[in-house]
């Protein structure tokens, strides 16, 4: 049997991560959104270590914000298997070129995720998108991604499409 | 922009595709769960081609249906970026093995998927899985996989462990 | 046993009839969210005939509008066990006393409800308030109602209390 | 503004409270899913008082069970506003008449309910059958009474039908 591969999460708040109230009188034990989406899902492929890095709209992420979240990625990329950034999509980009620039020779793969519509809507892509950037970051080659919307692409030169809510290469 | 792939969805059956009975009243136009969960998912990556084969509980699957399914799988591999096949997980395992024997010379991935509890239950793992399998066999080099459970497999040599519930490379 | 209760269900817009994307492109034969509800209860206690009379938010609703839910409220009184009106909650209490002020000697039960949190919304109101209005309108004696929120309170005198986001009696 | 009535809420086990356990890896704080329904809804009108009485399949249930729920019916319903009982839907008319005979001079409502759908399915009736009981309980006059699919049946001469699903007066 293969081993699970230990995956370093580090989330930095966004859209994803925005609070669930819907059963706070019971639970109130204050369980982020990000817990009980993993607690959902069946991950026999990874191990999760945690990292929560920050917990930011990231439209009001400063220079230091993307330097920090990157070396925070290489730091993190040493010692595991891979790495997953859950972003504000708004600012997820100027991350992951941030991520691309620093760390020149990642040996293991880095891949962003967030969500365009918030888990408090039954249409979220939240959960869609967490599942694939779990499994995406377990088969992609080294580089850094981000992997949304069904789709895996590769920086640099990754951008938001505002008009279509979605991420596309640059032309 | 990246062009999205031409992903032939092949489906056989099995408990991913129980009925979707919850609304009947309402809508019985007669969509099947696969459609409903097909349209729930933000779609960037590819571009669905839908083969429905057969709907049958792979306990009840002969030898020809075994064939029927590698050979259907055999043809869609030449005419498209990638095959999907949604079955049964009592006997996905001996299809995949089927395949694996048949196209040896395979110029694109075939991923098998299935579900151990249906849709019908909010703990489904349908979603996660049909996620998965959109996202792998997008990233994946040519071969038989199954994707299912946050975790990739490559035949020969893929198991279901029955007391786990979920499938293992063999000892 | 009994015979099912006749109810006239009168639809004016509203946050509870907001429009339920999630599944157009499986769907699109244009099911309102009125109608998902109505599917998703298990109605042993009603039969329905449904007046869709229009589709404003209720911010937007002139006297004349007023007038004219509370004149379609009183013909279908004359016909049915009950009349049931789903409203925008914001001029929900207008009409509810305008229904009270008109219809001097009902014969029957008038209830109305809304919703403060769409359907879209995993904690939605919308599933609760329909659920407790179809109940009440079978129970309560002859006169003008709101149901919502486990509460159900007679005209005249009710008001929305903006801040709780709830109604409340007049004190 | 008119005071909350406050109500017994005494469980007893059967389908409507069957372990919720989707989320156990966040949780484990063993939250029971009575508890996670009733913190999803918007209660105004009810003050609940929990009354976990027992936790049985009620196929299961003896002669005195259904004693000693009746006579913590009667007692609850001194001290109370109303009494809600939940419990499971093959034993409930047993309890519901011995319930009607031993407390022939109620002063409030005593109002039982269950599901036949348990909630782990995305098509539960749970949710329905809670709501209304808790707004019948409200409303109705003093005496015994089943509250489920959108109906409010009084005893003596409630019967399941086992057929149709449901509950219905005896013939």
């Amino acid at each position: 049997m293969t081993a699970r591969k230990r995956i370093a999460l580090i989330s930095t708040g966004g859209t994803i991560e925005k609070t669930y109230d819907e059963l706070d009188g019971v639970l109130n034990n204050q369980v982020s959104v990000l817990d009980v989406m993993l607690a959902s899902l069946t991950l026999e492929g990874v191990e999760i270590v945690r990292v929560p890095l920050m917990n930011k709209d990231s439209l009001e992420m400063t220079e230091g914000d993307h330097d920090l979240i990157a070396k925070t990625a290489g730091a993190m990329a040493e010692a595991h298997d891979g790495v997953l950034i859950v972003h504000g999509t708004d600012r997820l980009a100027a991350t992951g070129e941030r991520v691309h620039e620093l760390l020149d020779d990642l040996g293991v793969p880095v891949v962003l995720t967030g969500a365009l519509r918030p888990y408090q809507l039954r249409n979220t892509d939240a959960e869609q998108n967490l599942t694939e950037a779990l499994l995406a970051v377990q088969i992609l080659p080294p580089g850094v991604y981000v992997a949304i919307h069904n789709k895996v692409l590769a920086f640099p030169g990754v951008v938001k499409d505002r008009d279509r809510g979605t991420f596309v290469k640059q032309a």
